[in-house]
């Protein structure tokens, strides 16, 4: 253990992602075999004072507001970015461009120029770069790409996705900054649609190529927020109410390049659905499907089984499962912070040279161009809309 | 029970309906308490000699190959009519117009026209009408009807509902009859997509008004069926390919008039749901979920429960509940027949005035004028595209 | 049609029984292709008024009040005996001696005496003999019954089986005919613990050899019943108690022939479960498991999956399924009430020779004799006791 | 966090409880407002090289071959013991009186004598004792828990355990250490069995007082093992066999002090079951039911209900439940190993006098007790055995 030589982090963003990340970081090598041991060194922050406390919290040595520090150092070897979406852009480049490793949350940007751009500089970048489409790394749906990519399930006629949340149901729960477009850049369908989109590609291997949609806001204004309490919070009573300006649920059909129909629905409306992050793709073979409530669980049905066929509920969680071999016995559930320790473990191997380097910027550049398409569409009557094509160059992760 | 007086019955059909429904007829009286005893006196059909046989041997004592006299005769009340649907006009319009009651098999008819001219006949008629969309006497959507009509669930905001079966997904399943629109007049949207726009439009008590949508053909042409077999059959395999002149698949948004927003698929390729009609919908207070897979079953979430918030699955098999408490003990489930068998209870009710009859020929005929909405947009590239309005004289149920 | 002799019925019972079987006599030919037509003949109750208007109602054409007509009528052909257990004895022996079919409910008699004179009496007789444990019926469990007999989850360790009902959960629920013991001769072990010994014998086709077992009595008297609700009903408040003399629930394990260990339990007071009459079966290669409370579905394990292993829900609605061609299209489902129907139907073709009937009486003989030993070791603080032999004689069906 | 007085922890053994616990400590304060900070020092294996490697892959700053060290030790606040259970009393009694902490993993002990002896250790030691049943740390058990014990579901009526593994349904499958008694201490019912037995008294607050069980043995010898693979491993074709010398499945009822009957199932051979640690308990108003399998979902059930009556799948993953607010928002699971972290967080506030430690020694004498009634009562023919009464002076937690 002792020749593992370190791969320096510094992470920016002291958030939710910023915790969950520093977990990631610690927790991969003591389950994963690794090439380089994660070494955490500066920990950036807007204010000074809670940036402090949360490395004394969560075992940073050092601390700075400005990302540009990190950028600079010659002491870092990864740039891990876990701010909101509008400052990726800069910050990416930025240390793409000074050699660094960069890992950044999704979405990638909030627009498509801004993707393209970073998909771009990453392809000449000497630093590999990925983007933090964390679902993909779920054991289930890792097992669901090997039988739809392998043929197990035949020609895919059918993708069917629905991301669930309920957060917003009550029409009394308070504003908060996910509901501003000028903070968030985007509502339900760049927060969560966004990843169904990545998961509908990724599985299936085919891209959208056009989309018909809607977009809706029920509730266009709620009373200013009193206290945080998860997603949501408690709402002040006599606050004046705040507009809403980022859409509540987004729906939509979609063109699949190799023929497949998607259907797709992202709410945060859904009363009673937590975080159902489902996705079902038909083939003439067979059938897959999902449901992140219960991720430890794919269900396949194979057209073979004879009088007894029927959806199979298989435990993701043995060792001839992807990643599952490195936790516990099969039934012993994984959670979700599982999905981001396999990612710094990916991370950390891809690094190493060991595998490439998925999802890439320009998976993430093609879910942004699928987004506006998207938004495009829902402007004008739900005309069915191209999305555009990705530049000559662009290299998508297999 | 000797003082009940007969209502007598003549069916036009002898396929699968024509056996269920007699079914009905027969058993409705001996578990439910009727004000007339369903009579069967004459059974129709196109062929003498295959009209003679179902007649031994479902129990009807006259038959016959002619239509006109079911409708011509005095000793008849009822015309029930089982014909596929370019039929059902001519017979309706006729059995209306000589007092007959009339229980008419969805869809309807074949197109809007035909529809409107039938929804109007009826409000003029003495008889009583009802059009056999049976899904909604499923008592689990009975109850779900209840639930959402009463406020339950709050204001809805979304429906989601799919039709999902996979007796085609096999490329080389044979063609039949239903893929031929001359002769089915429709593909999958009219079979048992028009089944989820029914549901939807009576749970929620809302109408769809505007749609945008797809329609997919996956398979372009199949070999001639050798063997019936269920609702597909063996094909002939030196036969020649027959085109397929129908949609396999139908995806749509909705815009109900109330405000909810709707998301609909049906298909007979999603490989491995054999029947499965779902539909969840969420207010702002709750919300139910139904899968006719699990027919017996009833998903309802409460906000109001606390810490053990969570969705409740309801069996509906209970004294309690919608036509349960003429059945068996709680848990003892019901099957498919008894949708048909409360139709049958429900009408024979109607005929003597205790209660509406339901659904009637409007609500068939605004299920009518969405499909012709559906097709109209997915023939524009899914542009969202306005569902007509009733005539200003229609009268939907409630 | 015309051409099919009647098969001629006395049914003794105007019971929920009663009215079931008369429901599938009448069904039966109507969906299955049978030999003979059953045909209603002469309906026997204890109460004259009662059942001539049970007669009027289900349609039989004759009716009495005394069962040794239907046993000395030359044109009746099948006795089929619908009465309280403590009945059976006299009239199936009576009904066998004169040569007549007989169809007895479960329990086949009130004692082990009992059941194995009668299980002699069937052997000796010309007319064929069935008793009604009517679960096997289910398309979910014969399915299940050939795959363990035909070798496909291998060798059979373990037996689970729950009964669990839970009318009786609330201690104020009314006393009724079945908590005296004078009257319904047992509990719930004998109602609905004889089921799941009945079941998991016949699928693992090995005799129960020996049990430990204990026997509860939660609550010892309950008011007098006031209006009857299903099985329960609404108690007078003002009446006073009644002593409960029967079990309120069983635990049993039991050793059976082939090595396998079983966990059995049964009770009315498994709050939330209305009719959960559950199996598991667990062999070396596979595993089936069925819960009544969803009939049509059951659930297959086998080890050949790979790295797709899990139980595969099956919905047993499938032409190839036993007795579900008769019926709908896959995934319509089907009610408890066919249960009785495939019952008619195979008693049909067993009184035409064309199979066996079964359960044989002698079947039911050994399920009293596992119900005696229970009772035994339960009365003997549990300890092991040895479930009697079948007579050199007895012939149980396979 | 630089005020934080350290918590110093020894742990002994390095086997995968180990690794468990030393993530524990290590993830405890990130997620945990705790008094203390648990700091890794020292870690005690029996080999050298291995403890070497292990303390350099898991991060402890030293390590050693002998517990009498960490014992010894003035620097060492907690003595962690994660070694096989013949070697727990006489590190736990040594730690006691040197005025250690004590976490131990279960079994306690490997018989009565010795969990009775440090049960009584623990009460006039001044440090702390926990027994590491950790299942009892579920948020959805905890949740259970509180609904049982506030009076939501009423009084106790039933309790359905079962603990079903399948990693030696393979017949095939190798003998490992945990088949024979020399060294595992037990099969079955001590791996697993005590987990159930453990959860069963702490959910009802009831004690079982008696008992009639089976232990069986389907496989009395299997090959010597070749490799490791999870709890199993790869066989040696041509290796000789070993002798199976533990159980394989255990099956009992239990009488439980407050009225309630249990019925208990443990078994290795449950094919297709990989870890189905369920518990089902019926009171006379509701009901609760869990399966480790779906670790983040309770089923309860209320009789409250009226016509939507029925279990209600709660997902334990919000702020409001025991533990799941320091975690992710509602819908995102948690793992196998949250439950190890949760227990080292209740250790660290024990440690400060803020709380209870439970599952006290005392607590887990009580389980041993039980154990050896058990395997009493299955060699004299699953006669009711006695379990044996508690000392005057033990203290069970509550």
């Amino acid at each position: 253990m002792t020749t593992t030589r370190p791969l320096r982090i510094a992470l920016i963003g002291t958030g939710f992602m910023g915790k969950m990340h520093t977990h990631a970081w610690r927790t991969a090598p003591r389950f994963f075999d690794l090439p380089a041991e994660p070494q955490p060194v500066l920990l950036v922050g807007r204010r000074a004072d809670a940036t402090a406390e949360a490395a004394a919290r969560w075992g940073w040595p050092e601390h700075g507001t400005d990302w540009r520090e990190a950028v600079a150092r010659d002491d870092i070897d990864v740039v891990d970015i876990c701010t909101p979406g509008d400052t990726h852009a800069e910050i990416a480049l930025a240390a793409l461009t000074a050699g660094k490793h960069v890992l950044c949350e999704k979405p990638l940007a909030n627009d498509v120029r801004e993707a393209e751009q970073m998909s771009h500089a990453a392809l000449d970048a000497p630093g590999v770069s990925m983007c933090g489409f964390s679902y993909r790394r779920t054991p289930a749906l890792a097992l669901a790409r090997d039988l739809v990519r392998s043929g197990r399930i035949g020609e895919v006629r059918h993708v069917r996705a629905q991301y669930l949340q309920d957060w917003l149901s009550d029409p009394n729960a308070p504003h908060t900054w996910r509901l501003d477009r000028e903070r968030s850049g985007s509502g339900t369908l760049g927060d969560i649609g966004a990843h169904s989109i990545d998961a509908a590609q990724w599985l299936t291997g085919q891209t959208i190529t056009a989309v018909s949609a809607v977009l809706r806001t029920f509730v266009q204004s709620r009373p200013r927020r009193a206290a945080v309490d998860g997603l949501g919070g408690v709402a002040d009573a006599d606050a004046a109410h705040l507009p809403v300006t980022v859409d509540d649920a987004a729906a939509f059909t979609a063109h699949f390049s190799g023929g497949a129909l998607g259907v797709f629905e992202a709410t945060r409306m859904a009363t009673g659905r937590r975080n159902a992050n489902r996705i079902e793709i038909n083939g003439d073979r067979g059938s897959i499907a999902f449901d992140f409530e219960r991720m430890n669980e794919l269900e396949v049905y194979d057209v073979e089984n004879g009088d007894t066929q029927g959806f199979r509920r298989v435990q993701v969680t043995e060792s001839q499962h992807p990643y599952a071999g490195a936790w516990w016995p099969a039934g012993h559930g994984l959670g979700y912070e599982h999905l981001f320790v396999h990612q710094a473990a990916d991370f950390v191997r891809a690094v190493a040279g060991l595998e490439d380097a998925w999802p890439s910027f320009a998976d993430a550049a093609q879910v942004q161009r699928v987004l506006a398409a998207i938004e495009d569409s829902a402007a004008h009557d739900s005309i069915l809309t191209a999305v555009a094509a990705a530049g000559a160059d662009e290299r998508t992760s297999s």
